[in-house]
């Protein structure tokens, strides 16, 4: 792959907790390795968290940090990838602005991601106009960077859909290919499930492992995980879907044969939980052990963190700031 | 009055076109006077303008310079007063955004000003994102002045509603006055009628007298004033209510006693329509020829003018940006 034709990526998370091992497997492990193949913009949305936290924006500041220490502590190199904060790129904000008149308000609501988010959300009909919008929020992140690639789990198909109606419409309106389109990229991993069983491992509902925990955190956490509620005794069948320990192990344990054989000997019986959850353990704690090293080290200089994303952020003003000097000019808001 | 209690005024007008003699009573003039009590920032709002002139960026960029050209020749003292391009103050946009949160999208369809103008424009359901919001964005403006009065017509009372309902929202978020409020001021001046007689003047309705209009087109647009359509013969009784010659010679003949007889011998019969005209047609040729003289004049150096413009913007960034950091600040966005 050339120069010329290196993709350029657009992703990112909200800072609204520190990361967890969903994030590893879904996005993060991904991410490390993509940065050697690609130009990578990682975003700390602190706006976009915003949008709906009024009120709780100490939280959200507040992790900023603390997923900045996740991105470094699991191997992303501020020098390959770049590591922006959101809100210290004005030219997003003022990008948006102009997005915003391209889109109606019947198609924003239209939109599935944020039907459901805002089903979520319990928001019904008070929506704040922040969060209607965020979509084209998200449309200026990415058509800022020029980002040609976005990894988007499948719910969030419509974000890029809707990013690519806007450049087509901006580009028709000034009669020039100011904005670029972009591709979703899909992943391919299985989503990871809570501790709980849940289908979402998250922080607030507390059924999350985090890239810090410690050595008791991780352990009580594999031991609390469910497994098969009809698995009484070890000598019964047990059942390997819907387990967590296993769904972990499927994510986490590389001797994939290795894993098939315990998932045959779980199903015959005679395979008690804690066995496979030793395992787990040992897998888990190996893996988390350097992340969490790495980051208690990266912790104690928090200001050494602090100027890589200030030199991140000032690169990435760079690159949003010609993006914005053209989307000016084209619409001839060029006076000075 | 003191500084320290001196008013701050934020006003402005969308750059769609050339300002006329409605914008001169309505507004220009009382700004005039206002630059000499108060601290006054003038709008020249090209992002506003943009929200529904999607693919006529061409014109809203265009009349940034026909209004500040009117603005100067009126008698606007950039020395007293700011005039400033909405477009390059990038932090209204970012304000913009925070206090977008703070607002629900039900909220903002329910807003009395941005009903009607929907329904002016025939937007119906398909109301561009960034056109609801408006309000909203009118709010950043007003607040990262401090603009402590805003001049309205009645008609643009919910904004002012709807502005202090977000400084109020703001100020609670964070626990602390960081955003003041502002109060309205009414214009007690009747809106002057288009020359055939509908209620607004507008220059895209055809009806308008611009304030650069030549004398032939003075005495033209006089000619063609819509009147009493009754009123055939010299010696009919005529109607001077709904009678366009007599809204403007209200507007614009200071000799008030002159204007009453004249209405009388109108009332009674015996006053041609063309002997008033003639009378209004002089007013407004001395109005305008000075008006239109400077302003040809000021246009002849339009580099001047733009520097003006580029004065007065910096000096309004500064103002902006401090409000900004203030709002950020409180919100914990202040990270390096």
């Amino acid at each position: 792959m050339t120069c010329a034709n290196r993709p350029t990526i657009l992703t990112g998370d909200r800072t609204t907790g520190p990361l967890h091992l969903g994030h590893y497997i879904g996005s993060l492990r991904a991410r490390v390795q993509l940065q050697h193949e690609a130009r990578q913009f990682l975003l700390l949305a602190d706006t976009q968290a915003l949008t709906d936290n009024v009120g709780r924006h100490r939280k959200v500041t507040e992790n900023v940090i603390e997923v900045a220490l996740d991105y470094l502590a699991v191997g992303i190199d501020p020098e390959k990838s770049t590591i922006l904060i959101q809100s210290q790129v004005p030219e997003l904000a003022e990008l948006s602005q102009y997005l915003l008149n391209l889109v109606t308000v019947a198609r924003l609501e239209r939109n599935p991601t944020i039907k459901e988010e805002i089903r979520l959300r319990g928001f019904e009909r008070d929506i704040p106009a922040g969060f209607l919008t965020y979509p084209v929020s998200q449309a200026a992140d990415i058509t800022a960077f020029r980002a040609t690639h976005v990894p988007v789990g499948d719910d969030q198909l419509p974000m890029i859909e809707q990013t690519n109606e806007l450049v087509r419409r901006f580009n028709a309106a000034v009669g020039q290919p100011v904005l670029v389109e972009c591709e979703a990229v899909l992943s391919h991993v299985p989503r990871l499930p809570g501790i709980d069983g849940r289908a979402k491992m998250s922080k607030s509902l507390g059924n999350a492992i985090t890239l810090g925990a410690s050595a008791d955190e991780i352990a009580s956490a594999v031991n609390a995980m469910y497994t098969d509620p009809n698995h009484l005794r070890v000598n019964d069948p047990g059942q390997v879907e819907g387990n967590v320990v296993f769904a972990f192990l499927d994510a986490f344990e590389p001797d994939t044969q290795r894993v098939d054989e315990l998932k045959a000997h779980y199903r015959r019986g005679g395979l008690g939980d804690s066995v496979v959850k030793r395992m787990l353990n040992e897998r888990l704690q190996s893996l988390i052990e350097p992340i969490r090293a790495r980051r208690h080290e990266l912790a104690a200089d928090r200001g050494a963190v602090v100027d890589i994303l200030r030199r991140g952020t000032m690169r990435a003003r760079e690159v949003a700031a010609q993006t914005l000097l053209d989307v000016k000019g084209a619409l001839g808001l060029s006076y000075f």
